[in-house]
């Protein structure tokens, strides 16, 4: 049942934005009392969550999937970047409503949008991980190299930056950068010294 | 007469803020007609943007100051990003409303934004390049560079988002991220082919 209401909930913020489409319009589509309704989901800001959670959960599949393409690991962090950002702008496109309840979420920081992020880190994490045992990256404690990777990248995969819509440096051009900044350096570290 | 206006209309907007301090009350405080005050600013937008001008020519010349340290280029390179993000982040613990400003100019995207930005970039490239004349960084078209190193550093450099005040990376982890980036790799580039 709960996730009938959340079906129901989905298609109605899609189709008329959060603000508009209540609690008593998603019970009568269900033949439900509000106070039936209630049952399921506490409050207003409950089934809320509820959807940004499904949302969510569509970016972290995608993610899940392009981390075990089978390509090289900067390959495949490429993939989880991109596999973001896509959902993300696509949203933003062809379901404004839907992608600006995401957004509502992100700059409120709703209780949800903290395990999300930790779950996308905890992906791109492992994918580093397994690139340092091939030899292709260089060793550092993965979890700080994936945060350090998702800020770098962040103005492409945040819903409240994605649709600024900038042109240079294009994805891919960062995603090179980063790539140079988990390889393998050449020389010492004194460099980072005064000279 | 210009710039005595302008005296006077930073200290409006940093007390009153740029919503409630209006040209009248400018060109009461420099007992002048607001007629003749328009002679030397067409509208309220322009003093707007004047005032924001002043204030990213701070920010510039924080960032020349430190881009002429006489350090390494990397202990350079952290210099400009930190000066500019404590600029940002002191404004908007000390100077509020001043700040709010700055934001808005940035949200709405000033006409004075573009050539800003584009100053911070020409500072920025010229440090790599000179970082790259002495070794320390590999060789890439420093323009490209410069605004990759940016991008990874928006969080911390974009008033938009320095209040986020996030934990981690810090500025310093970020920064080490964005030399390891820059520094000459060891191998070639065949390991961004898929395995």
């Amino acid at each position: 049942m709960r996730r009938r209401i959340l079906g129901i909930a989905v298609r109605l913020y899609r189709r008329f934005g959060h603000q508009k489409a209540t609690v008593i319009d998603i019970a009568r589509e269900i033949s439900m009392s509000p106070a039936n309704f209630y049952r399921f989901f506490g409050s207003k800001q409950a089934i809320k969550e509820a959807v940004v959670g499904k949302l969510f959960d569509e970016a972290i599949l995608a993610a899940v999937g392009a981390a075990h393409s089978g390509a090289s690991a900067t390959h495949r962090l490429q993939a989880i970047l991109q596999a973001i950002q896509r959902l993300h702008a696509d949203r933003s496109v062809y379901d404004k409503r839907l992608h600006e309840l995401v957004v509502t979420a992100m700059r409120e920081n709703w209780t949800i949008v903290g395990p999300y992020t930790a779950q996308i880190e905890t992906i791109v994490a492992e994918v580093i991980a397994d690139g340092q045992g091939h030899g292709e990256f260089r060793y550092a404690e993965p979890p700080i190299l994936a945060r350090s990777v998702l800020a770098a990248m962040e103005a492409y995969t945040n819903p409240l930056l994605t649709s600024a819509n900038r042109a240079e440096p294009t994805l891919g051009q960062m995603m090179e950068f980063c790539v140079g900044a988990l390889r393998e350096r050449r020389g010492s570290d004194d460099l980072y010294q005064v000279r």
